[in-house]
């Protein structure tokens, strides 16, 4: 996925329907959460077992709120000059020291 | 940014702390909104003005939250097979049919 | 509950802190959305069951997060002239509309 | 508000339609948040202004949406045996504590 490339269509979409008025990070922020919600409630009355095996109809579903939230993210850090790749390596290095990983198990700790 | 070997990454780490049991869709969705909100928390005071001019630590902040969110929803679609890619070039296709681009000015419509 | 009470209380508490030009609607709506995922957060990584079973800690914590997002809706309530009680009464009349009760087992539907 | 009675009908309503098994705190914490997010999206493009003088349709809309938090927020205390009242006085002091009312203008700290 080139983020580069799709930041610039977003902008470019938003700017064919004069939306940049209504794009500020914080609007963009409520309307990412909104959509992460619409995901949730693919899952709300599901049990853990039921989330695990979705038929066809609700694996689009899903990929379509997936790609809201995301999209909406992309925005988000498009216009606070955040770099989604430095970020995510960033956290995934702090996510590693936060939870060592546990023993193998037959290993000592 | 290569989905498929972040999504890896992922798998790997949780693997390493033995959290698959926690690992449910469900479960993802639920901490995929935790997070959105925290993204959210950085502007509920701010306003608009604000929130498009954030200074080096809160965008920093920012960052890390992006991420956040990223990395779950790479994990939802992965434990779901959604192709994100496919899946946002889709929402492309579908968010330009449900809102047609406006004439440009000077022009007729 | 008291609820015209409670709104006047968390009016003179927001004047006493000059807080009133942060708390517009739009404003306490994202407070709200904050508070809401603290409280999904308490539950991410319980099975459903586990869920039905919490610690008094927990439950403590709860209640926490349980009023946090109470006290933000009856601002938002009160800044926007919304009657709490009302609006409840209005929306289990919609409900009972929406979701007809099954007839009880043994009777014909 | 009545809240045992509230709570009690809501009981009632869920019963009706053999929805126990799907009322889990789990299941209720997630309904919750998603109708904490269609609040939010009623603000997600008024500008703070905006959002300070709805019109009379969305304010009946705004009200809607309020109920439907609400009455998740009651039922999550419900199953969790948590006194909202109680919690709600507790965190009214908690939140005292926490923020100390400013000194009034021509006052001295």
């Amino acid at each position: 996925m080139n983020i580069a490339d799709l930041q610039a269509r977003l902008r470019a979409f938003a700017a064919e329907r004069r939306w940049e008025p209504y794009q500020t990070p914080k609007n963009l922020a409520m309307a990412m959460v909104v959509e992460a919600a619409e995901l949730v409630e693919i899952f709300q009355w599901k049990t853990p077992q039921e989330s695990q095996a979705l038929d066809e109809a609700t694996r689009v579903h899903l990929g379509e709120e997936i790609a809201d939230v995301l999209l909406y993210l992309l925005q988000i850090a498009d216009h606070c000059q955040v770099d989604v790749t430095s970020a995510v390596e960033r956290k995934l290095v702090m996510n590693a020291r936060k939870h060592p990983p546990l023993p193998r198990e037959g290993e000592s700790a």
